[in-house]
């Protein structure tokens, strides 16, 4: 494909749901060599032990900053707290990291501290570009450090981004349904089959750790407003939906609508405008997101309604996309819509 | 268990999912007769042949006003606008109707035809009580025809009814959640399992038929809003989640709200009101519904989530308990929580 | 109901799924009385916190064989091993038991313990009466310690009963398909809802505990043949479906099946033989097992299919049907089909 | 890629499941240009409306023979007896053809004709090369019809074909189980979700359509048997598992097995020899079937499981590696596993 040498790409903490996807990305990415995976769980076990549909022979190591300290980039997939260590030691070493906890993504140490404890290398503590490529994409090119979005921000955001913009968001009601990889890994009450199928339940009512980073992003967009966000298990393995129902302090037509978003969505590959709500089916195992924003008549709201991939979109795809631009690859590479 | 003969009660309509189980209902119901169940489209074929795990062997037959029509009531499952002849012709016999399509529901005619059409019995119309035993239980008693609400109406108007009586609902977005068997026992691209598993959409968005039911019943409980309803289909069977994110005239606390849901629920055997958001399964073949309202301390709303067994509360208990008020029986008799 | 004292009943062990039904079962029977129910696990929480959807308000406490040991009957509902010693101190107080475990289902000793470890009660190893009430009913009524038997042996030896009592069983092979709960309320990678869904997989190949359990009691019914049985786990919650491939020492007609299997039934209440393969669905949350028999005229095999709900007919119901029978009353009271 | 013109690839009948997966397998395909798809039912609509998760932008058109009949091969995806005269009228235009249908399958007529009634395309009947790679590599590559196997044909004679070619099945039991997408897009009372969910159930017991196909297939592998075979309508989407219980003439060691099945495997590229039994989702979305074989040390028989993708390497991604072989392409060109 070229004769440079591909970016080395580690991924560490390969055991979790979104850790593995990655590696199995960046495995098959035309311009990336996987360099390994770490997990501090399950060294000696190969991936595909794990998850066997990904079909990625890698087995699991201890994480050797010696060693992995050399690579060209990593993208860190550890639970919140324990990330920011493993990150300071590889950006020591002149590791690109792009980052899948929320230990980068705030801006207020007092809020990240509120709902994730201390953290764990305060001398980087708001030092990484939010990695929301729609977005950001020329500051993440130029990036270190790249703090990927948590999933339901990713939707929200994007959702709401076009209408942000123009100042006119005065109140904001999200209602977000995910799938329950979402959870993780981990087996516990609320991840046993029993417990989720045939149910469906709102959780973190009032208290959920994506509020802050999502009212933080909104006011850097043009809306500074406390959004009120609820979130709620279904029965499903991959795939989230959030449910925005906007009050605008001056009502919007559906041509307007649809112009802001179209027109908004032109140049970013990986946002679909669609004429019919979508389903989270319609972009599973893609790194898409699927939008259809409506004016209701009746109350005058904006409504609007986005689907992604929590692990895709929400996060491993993501890191990739971000990898991409900072390695100036085209944005789209290994992740084609 | 009487020296009174029991009403017999006759079901129109046994082939549908809420029909067949009214079937069942009132046939182990032990102050009730299950006189016969009708069917256009499967007469000729037992219940149990359609339904096995309801156990009821009545064979389905045609509609025959002449014996049918001698029976003390009638549970009415046909579909909207079909339902209205049948009633007329049956409360012209003397027959006591619980009618589970919309037909009696609405009070504005205009906007009834506007969502389902002509009305079959133009001469009924708006002559229904609202069947809504936990705000109506006194006219319930006392009607011979009785429109049972829709299942959304019936979740969010229990949801909002002890704020909505205080006067100070401002505005309210309701997102609904519901199973795939609130869409009927007709196949269609969209109750195909492969359309729906693993998968989450919105529908009827902006143009739902429970909408004018629900703003005419929130005006008559004190608050005069256009609701933003939109429900959303999940790969669930049985189960309704209402979530409903209400903007008040002035800011309630936790407590005042607790008093006011608590003390409301405590004379109504079915409403739960319960500490934590409640998942659909609690409600699972039961006629309850469960509460759960909390103060959002970061924007101010008042979040209240209310869940129904949309087959049960949402249709076909529901009606059972209207029976029962209507023949003086305890309201839980045969549907005990 | 009764002049006289109902039998009072403990359930110990009631936090997991068959206690906690067993609960519900016994607490809403007419002729029994809930004396209370334990748990190791989740002492001093309701059981409705639980299990909201069962709706029994008893609170779990620690056993106390002083003042449990006063009961007239308990169900016990430990896992294999620990129930032994549990079961021993109840009848040495006189408590008649019906216990969930495998501890008194076996007769041979060294595979007991081949398969579960040492027996916590060697004094009374053997000593249960096995509760298959379609089958040895009679026993059961004058039994002071019934096993209750595997929710796969159950379904396997109601569907083989009629057939193995003719010698003519040859060779059997048994494929069965169970829903998750089967596997316990203990959240594990395996019961983990992103495992399960969307997946089906053999467990438990060659070396399940039920087989021993199987080839006992074929041999008592009349078929001493070591039975080829795989389980799999399927993305349901209740239910469990065993696919029996039988081959006779002489063909079997449709008819002479019919005829084997219904007069069979015909004094069995809860035992259902039906003209097509039946679904778990058409079993769920009943102490019913339905039957479909067959000759495959291609290969001269008798197929046979049977459901259950695992928990009901496969462990929880069926410990009131044998509790039923200990107490002599009707054998459906309180679990009617 | 090349400096030869890619072949074009027509997929005639694409709506349905199997050839809506076509087609998106065609059009990413490195060496072959997507020419067109057709439907008759849904001309005129885009690919993505009805399956936005395919990314596919072609709009669905009618067949037409002239511009249709000039492409270099084709994909067939019409229903069973329909599928034939078109065949035949792209096998006239020199079409190069890989049949998705039983049309070309079966060998013996008067069996085709008992199970699809009269063939479309009688001098045509026989003609195919039977598209199962892994046995017929040869014979497909040099073929100008290729009969794309059943899916549980494909499962079961992978799963069979090692022990087959020793001559030492004497018996063999299939229990198959098959997501729902195998019963196609057609809503019916039996794909309804509300009928599948929380649900398993035999179907087409002693009468199944693969049947003939299965032991056609067997007798020429060297296993003239006929097998028992049932499948079962399981509560998902996309998989297919079929466990075969084998009587063998004499009995085989795990070592043997192993032996047998890791040779034979070595150059297939598709098959995975597992040491687990595996689960659907292993293989989801994949080309390829994985098979665990072992011993039963209890009973003597030899046990398989063999899962695959039902829509993949059961239909569509098997046309595709006929395809390949048929254009003298590697195997796994576009279908990587």
């Amino acid at each position: 494909m070229s004769c440079v040498a591909e970016p080395r790409v580690l991924v560490a903490g390969g055991s979790g749901y979104t850790g593995a996807l990655a590696a199995r990305l960046v495995e098959r990415h035309p311009a990336f060599e996987l360099h390994g995976v770490t997990s501090r769980s399950d060294a000696g076990r190969a991936l595909s032990e794990l998850y066997p549909h990904h079909r990625v022979d890698a087995v699991l190591r201890e994480l050797d900053l010696d060693r992995d300290g050399a690579v060209d980039a990593a993208i860190v997939a550890y639970p919140h707290g324990a990330a920011a260590p493993v990150v300071a030691a590889l950006r020591e070493r002149g590791v690109r990291v792009v980052d899948l906890s929320a230990d980068f993504r705030l801006r207020d140490r007092d809020e990240y501290e509120r709902w994730y404890g201390p953290h764990g290398a305060p001398e980087l503590f708001g030092e990484g570009v939010y990695g929301l490529p729609e977005l950001y994409g020329s500051q993440v090119a130029e990036a270190d450090l790249v703090a990927n979005p948590g999933c339901y921000p990713t939707a929200t955001l994007l959702a709401l981004a076009p209408l942000a913009a123009t100042g006119s968001i005065v109140d904001v009601v999200v209602d977000a349904k995910s799938g329950v990889s979402g959870a993780g890994r981990a087996p516990t009450a609320k991840t046993h089959f029993v417990t989720v199928t045939e149910n469906v339940m709102p959780y973190g009512v009032g208290a959920h750790r994506h509020m802050p980073e999502i009212d933080q992003e909104l006011a850097v967009l043009g809306a500074p407003v406390t959004a009120t966000f609820t979130p709620h298990l279904l029965p499903l393995d991959q795939g989230e939906l959030v449910s925005c129902y906007v009050t605008t302090s001056e009502p919007w037509s559906d041509e307007r609508i649809a112009a802001a978003y179209e027109g908004w969505a032109r140049e970013r590959p990986f946002v679909d405008i669609v004429a019919a709500p979508p389903g989270v089916r319609d972009v599973r195992d893609t790194n898409v997101c699927a939008i259809c924003a409506r004016a209701d008549a009746r109350t005058g709201k904006v409504l609007v309604f986005a689907a992604i991939d929590n692990l895709w979109k929400g996060a491993a795809s993501q890191a990739v996309q971000n990898l991409n631009l900072m390695f100036g690859l085209p944005e789209t590479m290994g992740i084609e819509p």
